[in-house]
């Protein structure tokens, strides 16, 4: 499942940081064979109704090679971080597909200050 | 252009974070009418043919709203880190694109452990 | 929401074409302040319990320019043919991201011969 | 290499249908070892200085499972079509990525009516 970390709270307008990641207690398998291709996230406004679209960022090298399965000289690993500016309170999904697995969700709830407020569970839907 | 930052020289292997940025001396516009909408890494290992796509990475809020643009709550910033191993020294390449610019491209050699070497430069072709 | 044609039973192993729209009947703004920007499609083989990302198809260009927005020459429609093969029954998923209105979602049944079963809904979760 | 097939002439603002094919004379190999895993398609207007990014499309799924390469019940072909407008002549260009042999570059151009000119070449830089 996805890991989100980011500020409990953050201001409106100013940068912060989000990083995700898959596999943080037990490591996600990284090979030719069983990797994480991707993790898209998204934003949902407090008591909006539509979702938006955050990034997408995809993970492409998994040991591909000529050679053979797990030959080749790169893997990126899954996780990552950027940076965001947000203006409104709401909830952060991050979606991840396992090209096994299929997909895997979390999301993580920002609150504008003053208020202090995290939430972190696993949607059954966006 | 994007500028990569990351270690001089690597362990075969061992993960190390690379950092992408645009803008960094003087920020790129953020906004539903211009922005950056993606950065591409590619990693060419010294000395071999093919070049590998380590991943793409897409910045996808830009204020866009149904209240107009720019009025949207979210703005994706046009920087990430991520996380790599390498076996084989190599070159690694950002591809970013504005949407109404197109393309930009550096590059950033590494070198695994001993040697150390550090490029930076505008390539003309991948 | 996206529409999924494509054939109502299929050969195990045989290629056959996907074609997903967005607005068929009404057709979906495309200007740089509302569009589509990609349609993502997903298979889940009857009785399994794992997801397949089968691709995702970005839509870029609509309208921007330096020259303001809507001047640019390139509008990529929101539309797309692909080639698929399968070696079991399941149901395709698609779903787009409209950059204002969020994500909608379909899905279509794909039964290998001699069965066929068509099914179109709309998906609550997948 | 990508092949480009669309009309020679359009009309400025009416959509017209592009399809992208690899491996067309000689099938390119899709299995969970090798295959191709996007094509990115630009425009480059003639006589302007910026290209636009039309699209780029990803192929997921290439026999992935977890009962072993190539058990996966879902492999989708490098070919694909879709509907553009263009208001401009100019170039279109095609980059298509395998796993594990690079990148692979390709190019048509189209013009307006009442020119009436095809082109078809690879590109060294664009």
């Amino acid at each position: 499942m996805p890991v989100i970390e980011c500020p409990a709270e953050v201001k409106a307008g100013e940068p912060f940081v989000v990083k995700v990641t898959i596999g943080k207690e037990i490591a996600h398998p990284n090979t030719t064979e069983h990797h994480i291709r991707w993790i898209a996230v998204f934003f949902q406004p407090e008591g909006e109704k539509f979702t938006y679209h955050v990034g997408t960022f995809e993970f492409a090298a998994h040991g591909d090679s000529s050679e053979g399965t797990n030959k080749g000289p790169v893997l990126t690993e899954p996780e990552l971080a950027f940076s965001l500016k947000l203006t409104k309170s709401g909830t952060l999904h991050a979606l991840a597909l396992c090209n096994i697995h299929g997909l895997w969700e979390s999301a993580k709830r920002i609150r504008r200050a003053p208020q202090i407020e995290v939430e972190s569970r696993t949607l059954t839907t966006w």
